[in-house]
C-alpha cells in the first residue's frame, strides 16, 4: 500500500464530502458493451439554482467538451450540482438539469428565466461503446438522488468505463486539512480519472512507469505510443471562504497534484479543476441580501494550496487502487492496477 | 431606410455567404407558444471534422450557455458546423452533432474518437414556450441540409423567437470588403440577435431610444427597466489567411459593432463572437499534411479589423429590419421594428 | 458643443473624483520637442500599499506596455497610486513607484517585501521625443503629490504630448450616477485619449470622420492611411462595493464606450481598461482583519454598466474639446479639434 | 549526483543553447550586500526587434512585477532579447532594452514606433540589498555582449542571489531531444530559481523535504513557516515549428515539471513560463514578406510536452546542484544544497 501523500492530516473519511454538506451520488450502468454511467456533487442540500455556492475552474488543457464554463467564469457561481458522464452524454445530462431545475422552480411557483447546467466529461470510448449513447436524463436523476456522504470510488458512475495508464481508472476522492490562523479548513477533492500512459505513471512519489510498461502486451504498447486520448476532471470542494477569483487560484492548485503522478497535460486530456466553497451562498434574486463575508486574506492560502495539490494526488491514487477490472465493449478489458503490479 | 454602416463596401450580397464556400440553413419553429428553432453555418462544403477551419472566440459578456469553447480556445479549430438555437435546446443540438459527426465516419470506414459539438445559443422565452424544449436532433439536420448560400434572415431559424429592444430581433447578416497590400478579402457576419432595452437603441447612427420607449405600453416599460436578460451571438467569417490568434482579435472588433447600436452588454446577456477562416484547413489526423500558410501581418489588420466592426452593426441592423412580427406563447408579441417607428 | 452622453445623471465635477477620496495630480513637460508628462490617480488618501483597493484591468487591445496587469489579475488589488506616462517613460516611473513605497514603509519602520507598480502608457511620439527620455523619478512624485478634488484636463500631464484622430488628445474626465435599489452610486472615469483615425471620428453621437478627414493636409491624409498607432486608458473608479471579478466586468463596459466615438480597437493601439472601487480596502498584512463587505448583486450591475460605458464615451468628448492645441518636436503641431472643426 | 530527468535524450550541453541560434549571457554583481546581476537570453543572433520569434507565455501564479506580457499576449512574438534580473530592477532594464533598440535603429537609419521590453523578475531581497537598486542600465548591456552557447550556471547572473528551498538557487538549464514523425525536435529550458519551501523539496523524485527541514536552524524554521515569497521564471527555447497558441501549449507544460520538484506554486511566488520557437521569424514590417510555415499537428505534440516538463525539472535540479553558497546582506547565508544535504 503506498504510503499516504504529503503532510497534511486527512479528514475523518478522506473523502471530498468531508466538507461538510457535499454529498455525492453515481448511476452505473454496466452491461456488455455498455460500461459509463454519471456521477453526481452536490455542494449542499438545498437547491443549488435558489442559493448558490462560489466557484471558479480552471482549463490546465482544453481538449474537452465540458459544458457551463463560460457563464461560470463570468459570475463566479454554481447554479446547478455538477455532473460528470461520458463525452458522448454531456448534452443528456445537460438537458436532465435544465429540467430538474424547470421542474423545482414549478414546484415553487417561481419562473425561471435561465439556468447554466454544469457538466463534465471524459471519454470512456475504450471499454464503453460511447456511439450507443446509453446514459439517459434519468440516469442523472437516479446520481441525483443517490447523493450522500458515504459513497464508492473506483469503476463507478461516471468513473465505470475509464482508464488511466492502461490500467481501469475512474472515481477516486481525498481530503486534507490545513490550519489558518488557529481554524482548520477543509479541502475536499474527487476526480474522474481517465488520463495517463502507463510508462509515465508516479504513484505516491514511486516511478513504477517502467514496471508498468514491461507488463503491456504488444497491442497494448502500440496503444500507448499514440497521442493521449485521456482526460481528468478534478472538483475541489471547501469550507474555508474565498471568493470567485480565490477559487480560480486554489483550482490552479489541482495542477500541482496531478503533475505529480507522472502526466504532463498531454494533448488529448481535457484536464479542467474547478473549485467551490461552501462558506457562504450567493441568493438567485437580487431581492434577497447578499452574505456580507470576511474572505481569508490570500496570504494565507498556502496551507490551502498544499492541501489541494495533496487531496488531488491523492484521490488520483485512491481512484487507481479502489477501480476493480472491468470488461467492457469488443472484449476490451483494463485490468485494476493493483492486479497488473501485484501490488499489496 | 437607414443609411449603410460605415466606408467600406458590401460583398454583393451583404451576407456572411460573401465568403466562398459558406453556407447557412435555417429551421423554423412557428406553431403557437412554440416559436424557435436552429440555424446552422456551415463553413465549407466538405467534412468540417476532417478539413477543420481555424476559429476563435470572444466572449464580451459571458452569461450564457454554449458550448464548445474550451476545446476550441486550446485548439483553435472548428470540427463541427456552428449551429445557433435556444438556450434549453443546446443539448439536444449539441447531441444531434455528435450524431451527425458519427454517422459520417461511419460512412468512410474511420474511426471517430471524439468530436466537439459547437452551439450558441439565446434565450427565446419570452415568445418560445422554452420549457417544451420543442428543439429535436431531427430539427438540427433539417437545417444543416438546408445550407444554402442564399438564405432567410429576420425571424427565422433560431432567430424565430428572439427579441431586440423590446422588439423583433433574430438573424441578420451582412458583409464588408477590406482591400490589404491590393488585395480584397471579405468579412461576413451572421448575428443572432436578441440582446438590448429599448431606451439604448442606435440605429445606424440615429439614436432612436427615447422614441421607441415612447411607444411602449406600460407593461412593457416595467418589462424594460429589469435587468437584461438577452443576448447576442455574432459568428465572423473570412477569407483572409489569419491564424486563431488574430481570428480572435477580428472577434474582439464585433463588441466595437454592437456597441455602437447602443448596447452596453447588459449583465443578463450572453454576447459571444465567434470568427473562422476559409482560407486553409488544418487536417484531422496528423499523418495527413499540414498546410504551409504565409498569415497576413498583424500590421495590416486594421481594415479587416474596421470591416468586422462594420459589418457586425450592419447585420444587426439588418435583423432588426427584417424580422416581422411574431406572436408566441401567452399571447405575447413582439412588433417589428418597422412597424413600432413607421421607418419606412 | 455637443449634447451630453446619455441618460444618467453626472456628479457635481463631471469627474472621476466625484468618487469620494479619489484624486488626480499632473506634472507636464512642455518645452520644445519635449512634450510629456506624467499624471497620477491616487484611490485614497492613505497608504495605497497599506490599505489596497480592489481592482481589475481589461485588455481590450494589447499592444502596450503598461506594468503592474500580472499581479493585478491574480491578487485583485491595487497596491500603488494608478500612474500614466508615455511608453518610454514607464520603467523609470515603475522605478520611481517602488521608491516611493520603500521611503513610505522605511518611515513606518514596516519592511517591504516587494511592491507591484502599476504604469500605464501612450505613445506621444508625434509630438514628443519620446527617445529623450525626459520624464525622471522626480516627476512622478511631483505629479503625485500635486493630486488633488480639482484638476486640468486636456494637454496636461501623460495628456501632453497625446493624439486622437490627428488632432490634440490627451487627459478627459467625466461621471456619472447610477441608481441600485434606491441608492446612489457614482462610477468616475478618466483617460488618457491618443487613440483613432481622422474618418472614425463619432463626437457625442455626430459623424464627423468626413468633415474631419476633409481639413486633412496631403501629407496628414497619408499619415491617417497607416496603421492605427495610437492607445487609450480608461480608469474608472466607484464607491459601489464589487470584488475584483465584478470590477473586470465593469472595466469590460468601457470599450461599449470607447466604441461609441469610431474605435474599432486598431491593431497598433494599446487599450486597456481599469476599474476600482473605494467602497472598501484590503489590508497589506494577515493579521490585520478582512473587511466584511455585502457585495452588489450582479443582476443589479446594469445602471453601472451603461454609467461605465456612458462616463467613458463623455471623458473622451473631454479629452477631445479641451485639449489646447499643441506644437512639439520636429515643429509637429496638432490642432485642438474645434480649432479644426469650427465648433462651438 | 541525482538520476536524469525522464526518458528523453538530453541535447550535447543539456542546456537551452542545444536549440541552434540560441545565447545566454550573465552580468554578475557580488560584492557584499549586493548580490544580484542581469541574464539575457538571446533568440537568435540577429536583431530581435526586426526578425520577431513566435513566442507565448504562461501565468502559472502571478505574483509577479515581469514587464511586457501584455503585448506578447497580443501580437505572439518577441521583439526584445528576454532579460531576467531582480524585482526592484525590472523599470531600469526595460528602460536599457528601449535604448538598445532605439540605437539599433539609428543605426540603420530607421525609425522605430515603439518597442516591448520584456523582462522578468525573482525576489532576491533576502540575500541581496534590493532596495539600494544596484543594477545599472549597463549591466543589461554586459549582460546582453556577454551572450554565448557557454555560459554559467548557479549563482550568476539574475540568479546570484537567489535562493529556493531556503538553500542557495539561481540560473539552471537543461534540454531534451523529442522525436517526432521520424525527425529530431530540441526543447531547452532555462530557469531562473527562487522559490520552494524546505519541507516539499523533492530532487529528481527522491523526497529530501524532511531530511531538508530538519538541517534548518530555530531562524530558518520559523522564516520556512511564513507565506513563500519565491518565483521561478521558465523560459523554454524549441527548433519546432509552432504558432504562438501552440507555444503557450509548451510553456503550460513546465508547470508540470515544477510540480514535480515539490511546488504548489505559492501565493507569493511568480511562476511564469514563457516558450518561444527559432523556427521561424516574423518580420517587423508589414512590406516584408511573411514566412509560410507548416507547423506541427497537434496531435504530434505530446512528445515535445515530455520535454517541457522534463527540461524544465532537470533545469531546476541543475539551479539546486551547481548553485555555490553565497552570503549576502546583513551576514544573511544560503549555502548549497550538496553542503546541506551532503550530497555526492
Amino acid at each position: 500500500m503506498p504510503a499516504p501523500i504529503g503532510f497534511l492530516p486527512s479528514g475523518p473519511r478522506d473523502s471530498i464530502t468531508d466538507v461538510a454538506g457535499v454529498t455525492v451520488g453515481h448511476r452505473t450502468l454496466a452491461a456488455g458493451a455498455v460500461q459509463t454511467g454519471v456521477t453526481v456533487i452536490r455542494p449542499h442540500a438545498g437547491d443549488a439554482f435558489r442559493d448558490k455556492v462560489p466557484a471558479a475552474a480552471v482549463v490546465i488543457n482544453g481538449f474537452g467538451k465540458s459544458v457551463g464554463l463560460v457563464q461560470l467564469a463570468e459570475l463566479g457561481v454554481l447554479e446547478t450540482p455538477i455532473a460528470l458522464t461520458n463525452t458522448f452524454s454531456v448534452g443528456t445530462v445537460a438537458t436532465a438539469q435544465i429540467r430538474a431545475c424547470v421542474a423545482t422552480n414549478a414546484q415553487t411557483g417561481r419562473s425561471l428565466p435561465t439556468v447554466n447546467p454544469l457538466v463534465f466529461e471524459c471519454n470512456d470510448g475504450w471499454l464503453n461503446d460511447i456511439q450507443r449513447m446509453a446514459v439517459t436524463e434519468a440516469d442523472y436523476r437516479l446520481a441525483l438522488v443517490a447523493a450522500a456522504r458515504e459513497f464508492a470510488q473506483g469503476a463507478v458512475g461516471a468513473g465505470r468505463g475509464m482508464s488511466s495508464f492502461q490500467v481501469k481508472g475512474g472515481i477516486g476522492s481525498a481530503s486534507r486539512i490545513a490550519a489558518v490562523q488557529g481554524r482548520d479548513y477543509t479541502v475536499g477533492t474527487l476526480v474522474l480519472s481517465n488520463y495517463g500512459k502507463p510508462r509515465q505513471l508516479v504513484l505516491a512519489g514511486q516511478a513504477l512507469g517502467d514496471r508498468l510498461a514491461a507488463k503491456l502486451s504488444d497491442a497494448e504498447s502500440a496503444e500507448a505510443d499514440q497521442a493521449e486520448k485521456g482526460s481528468i476532471i478534478i472538483v475541489l470542494a471547501t469550507d474555508a471562504p474565498l471568493d470567485a477569483r480565490q477559487l480560480r487560484r486554489l483550482a490552479q492548485r489541482a495542477g500541482a497534484g496531478l503533475a505529480r503522478t507522472g502526466s504532463v497535460f498531454g494533448h488529448g486530456s481535457g484536464d479542467i479543476a474547478l473549485a467551490f466553497s461552501t462558506a457562504y451562498t450567493v441568493p438567485d434574486r437580487p431581492e434577497r441580501p447578499m452574505p456580507a463575508v470576511a474572505m481569508l486574506h490570500d496570504g494565507l492560502l498556502d496551507s490551502l494550496f498544499q492541501a489541494a495539490a495533496d487531496s488531488t494526488e491523492q484521490a488520483i491514487v485512491h481512484a487507481l487502487l479502489r477501480a476493480e477490472s472491468v470488461t467492457g465493449r469488443d472484449g476490451h478489458r483494463r485490468p485494476a492496477l493493483a492486479e497488473v503490479l501485484a501490488l499489496s
